[in-house]
């Protein structure tokens, strides 16, 4: 008898490098990046990836190779996939595609992940200014579960999803990326305000031939040239979908995307085992290899009848998603509050970023009480299955911020006890991976550190 | 027998004003404001509160009230509060002052909310550029459901929880908000970006005797003078808890507030039926009168041990909290994206609040599509149990907020389906109740609506 | 302005006795029961009632009052109430009575429980022959949760609900029950094996002038004596509804009654604060008295086209009904298998009541491991929210019955530990109420008991 | 890098017959069936197995193979599997093993299923009396979700388990079993009511030869008579856990299983991808092959630390289990009841079992109403997520039970509406592969049916 499962459209060998693997990869959003793989609407078919590093980040017990990690290759990705209906006319400028994930996982035989902050200078991170310095936690599965011998005491259920799946944009909305982001770069550190509180750089990655990858344009031609100065980097989220992050886009969840180019050119990557809402250490979700099983479905015109595009042109729409229904199910919460204050005491206006830096920083210093290092706790909330909520954006002057930690990731009991311990704790060793920070940038302490 | 249950230790007689009740109000935070009651540590208790305008808003089915609301009254607080361990020793300076939230609800009689938007010249909201009008729906409960005849077709149960929940803060901690305030109010439109993006006006409440009420101080005394001059409005959320609007502080929940002065001074009011993260209409949970029952639990010295302050004095801390058992349980989530780009097609550096803005506006537009006006979207959204996200905020340069909302509140499926219906759809009707506006600030206009 | 709220239509003053009430109680079924109260269809009202004993078990500390209940006056039911729809047509016959459970509570003032066995001969429980004293545990509330000082260490959140809810029989559905539970009296011990296992007793109790209370019905009149001897008794649930005992009957939910006479006469009793899956110790829900905030539909026609007669007759029918949205939510279970084996090591035919007395036996043993006695692990599996489920049914020859915990109402964690703790562990004092048992019937000894 | 991910220690090939698996298989309980491989505590490791027919019955497009199926040759399982700690030393009798199911699926290219029931003189189910005839449904997986094209408008996520797990007895109880079983088939029709309202046969599965696999141990040769005649089925679930069949023991669970000989020889079978609580059709899972990634702890002396024996030996225990976090979650339930009165009107004694029986059968009766046959929905409540509560089990004469189905699952929406929709409605085709009931043994029919 036949088998019976999901086609194999893009196969992944864990042992090779991205450049050998049987289908080439790419790492930029471009409309002509050509497709490695077609597949038919209502069929369900399984894509491999690699983790979003394509392997420069190793299982080694050292934070190097996070220190010097490449910035310019991020994120390797699997595809384009065109997508046409059960006649085969391809999905259609204007239509939205339903992508359903039907199942995901590690790949045999590559069971583990790495979470891990880059160097300040390197990348940096939501809260840089406070963690300089380069970090990496080793993370092994044991199925559902994931644990790591660098946050000891700590085990939960992956919530496990894709940071990126996105459809290619169009030569006009690509046009669109590129300058707003460029005009951002030029003048945001003069315009915002954020940027004083949020260190982490660049301000924006603009489109850069040095290590572009893109798939089967053959690198060193004149249209590889051409289309890497112009291809969108992978890094932000954006219309298309792309690096949204979002942490519960996992098994049975549905994403609908705008189509914007004729076959939609779905692409995907990098696999997170795990994430907290935010993903602030950056590097910051459990990083993976691994497998996606896909449906997908093309709505005909469905960009018209369920996005209303908010912006200049009908091209500024962003997708939608519906959450599946095996999430991990916790019961109690702790909670940590920030208010749009930040650390110098300054006030700032309805900033949820603000706040929810401060939220995640009281988070970090509270949880510290419990035995660990602050750099073990960044890496946690990073990618344990927290939950960063607006809880409020209208009581003028503070937004006000939350995040929610599950509390039985912890093999002990930390909510606040009415009889405070006393005395020295259980100190939770050993403690994160981690280099030096050899830059100049300023550090932001706390003030009241001293105190 | 005796009676078994919660000592009353604030009534509250709804059919007289906020100046007729039995134990005199506020709507200030000062540390002179003397106690109107006094409980012991864990002894289950009940406050009653008026609705945070004291009545002013009215159950008749016009938007008048709203559109003429006097901003400089809110919030009417019970309170407030003093707080013995059972050797009658009170809560001091640096202890935690656990308040475990039994039950709460709608007082008896008075089972009826409104969820409104206030006039762009009077307080505005989340949204007051793209909706400049007071308008106002009115809710009623069927016990732990509310339904509106001004948005119909929509039913849910409430997550019932008071917005305001805050000890008293000390002189210090008082002068230090008066001052950061002050300074935004008086620099905030020059230094601050996102004041372009969130037009709500003013951009900090500083303290004004206008509307004041200080519970026992008598009015126009050189006390009352003072100390109307000094104290803090109740509007934002601060280190002291208070307007936290957080929607999950709600049956079986405990907050852990910081404690200030001698006695805690605990206050509470500003009850919501229920409420969307953000509350984005402002005036935008389903507001009530109601109970709380209560029990406070003295953690001796626990400021010390368990908040870490983040700025330049040890009073820069965050209340904490746990989540209660019993919430509203919701399966199927429809999930709207937004990313840092405004309306304009401007890109905002990893600004999470431009992203919730664009979430929300996102929500807004599809679920008109459904038969519903703008307006009755842009408030239930405010007040219904939807849950707003900060889901990557270091992917430079997007934030990206998802505004997640649970199906089953409305009678209609409305999720995306891959046959698109066509011709008009069912309308309904009534509308919510809207005045006109008629003042001149600039309205934003979405580029694309003329598309 | 007017009052907003549910019409109170059968209040309950909790210090008067069941025959002092304002509105007449009734504790039997039958079809000429006159109503006491009329409602709408659509309207919400609120009935309020005295616990199954009208008070007859009290708040002492002592088991007498169980030891010696008077077994023939259960349950005190308010009611009957006649609904008619908008246009005064009442339920028919042959009519779905579809009553949503907007809201419950305890009374005020009257914020406590009790949980109890009987004694062995005087009703027993479903382990009578285990636990032949009678026992008793007070609990009290503290909003959501409730604690009892008789099961220290022991706090959780209440699933309350009516343990009754039926509507009138017929006089032909009435003759059905009287004829079948006769003959099950007079020759079930003969015939039934399941009678040498569970040892309670009597197996039905038939209609008893003793104790009999009629509502409007005046005692000692011709038509109360006929009455009385045909009126069934409140003790099983049946075709009606009735005494279901089901503990997910909560807020929100909604049960679809079949109406087998005009107006359908509604009847409501036997508030619990919470109660486990099969309310073991019998008495064994936290009895109370409350209140229900309800709204009724009428389905006309809905039994026929919902419900399908399974049985010689078309009243042999079953109630549904749907569950409500504010469970409260438990995310770590311990679970206890029992198979149809009996305590002698009797092989049982797939029998799953057989099988779920292991499960509770086997759960009350595990759990005296952890400091506390048989008989408080008795009522508190009886009472707290723990889930009883049919696994296996056809697995010949054993049922496999489970005994889900959560294990978050326990102050300890009572998991299995891979290291074993040795020495004596806390012991929960007080123990439970208790009377001697004075009987002579033979008590289950488990026979492993001694080894 | 060396490969990181769990030891298949049991491997199977799904193209190959049970008896040419690489290690061999066997599917009857002894003490002296020699393990196939070893594991260390704390080790991941993988076993694979065949569905529990091994593959006897097929992905064809009809009911004969069910109807002609060898009841001998059930269950196949992997194992038995030796475990040893980390010294090597082995578990011991006396000692609990703990096994955490780390993960669990399907084995790629195999991911089908089939729901069936049994002729009536091959086997039967729950309700054989009604339902005589050999029945199939196929289900097909996509990822997380079956759907079934017997069953259309049905698609739900699975909850999948292995339906057994368990260790090896000891000679002891293997001669309990024996003896009580042998007991039952020889008197049980006599003496038990319950088999008149049951109808399946035969009341036990005593040892046979016929179909008897047993490992290493060569066929044919007089240890193989032997054990073969003294070798437990693996039909019921007892002592040792076995097949218990229930439907949580999902991803993240965790059972303690007795030791009852020296490596405690453990062995698993009968993957579910989904199974209802009672597993209904006693086919009546989603039959699969599969894989389990499992980790195993001891518990030394864990036996008498935590599990009571309960009957006449320290043997007569059961296993304990934790459930996991990951199960699908549903957050509506249409609930239909059971009394304990069967199909002819006779009332029965606080018999689980028989209202059970009638709350299937009403659930069955009701979901036909919208479009499906009775032999869809007694499959679909077989394997569906639904769950069967004994909810009163003390309210003499009548047990009641319960039967929740999530109403998820179904395309529409199936509860019932105040306004009954008339005319035909869609009726579910095609319909469940079905034969003929060639057998003389009578039906039950519902007297009510002509009605």
């Amino acid at each position: 008898m036949a088998q019976c499962g999901p086609r194999v459209i893009i196969p992944i060998d864990v042992k090779k490098k991205p450049w050998e693997q049987k289908l080439p990869l790419h790492n930029r959003w471009h409309p002509e990046i050509p497709p490695v793989a077609e597949v038919t609407s209502g069929e369900v078919f399984r894509v491999e990836m690699v983790d979003f590093s394509g392997g420069g980040i190793t299982r080694d017990y050292s934070a190097e190779d996070i220190k010097h990690a490449n910035p310019s290759i991020v994120h390797y990705l699997s595809g384009p996939i065109r997508v046409h209906d059960s006649d085969g006319v391809p999905a259609k400028p204007g239509d939205l595609l339903a992508v359903e994930i039907c199942n995901l996982g590690p790949l045999p035989g590559d069971e583990w992940g790495y979470t891990a902050t880059f160097d300040r200078e390197n990348g940096g991170g939501f809260l840089t200014d406070h963690f300089p310095c380069a970090t990496k936690a080793i993370w092994y599965f044991e199925g559902i579960y994931a644990y790591s011998p660098h946050i000891p005491g700590v085990r939960f259920p992956g919530l496990t999803h894709p940071g990126i799946v996105g459809t290619a944009p169009s030569v006009e909305l690509l046009k669109i990326w590129n300058e707003r982001e460029r005009k951002l770069q030029e003048e945001g550190l003069e315009t915002f305000k954020l940027c004083e509180v949020l260190h982490s750089r660049p301000l924006a990655n603009l489109p850069s031939t040095r290590g572009c990858v893109l798939g089967k344009i053959k690198e060193g031609t004149p249209e590889w040239e051409r289309i890497a100065n112009e291809a969108a980097r992978t890094i932000p989220g954006r219309e298309n979908g792309g690096n949204c992050d979002i942490k519960n886009l996992s098994r049975g969840s549905k994403v609908y995307l705008p189509v914007f180019i004729e076959g939609a050119n779905l692409s995907t990557g990098d696999m997170h085992f795990s994430q907290g809402d935010g993903e602030v250490s950056f590097c910051g979700a459990i990083e993976m290899s691994g497998f996606l099983e896909l449906k997908c479905e093309i709505i005909r015109g469905g960009m018209k009848e369920y996005l209303t595009p908010m912006g200049p042109t009908p091209l500024h729409v962003n997708p939608i998603f519906e959450i599946g229904p095996v999430e991990p199910r916790f019961s109690e919460w702790l909670v940590f509050e920030g208010i749009s204050v930040d650390e110098s005491g300054r006030q700032h206006y309805l900033d949820a970023s603000v706040a929810y830096k401060r939220a995640v920083l009281n988070a970090i210093n509270y949880l510290c009480k419990f035995g660990y290092s602050k750099e073990q706790m960044y890496l946690l909330l990073s990618c344990c299955p927290c939950e960063g909520r607006i809880s409020g954006i209208v009581d003028s002057p503070n937004a006000v911020a939350t995040l929610a930690i599950p509390t039985a990731i912890f093999d002990q009991d930390i909510r606040p006890k009415s009889k405070v311990p006393v005395g020295p704790r259980i100190v939770r060793k050993p403690d994160v991976l981690k280099c030096t920070y050899d830059g100049n940038l300023p550090i932001t302490k706390n003030p009241s550190e001293a105190i």
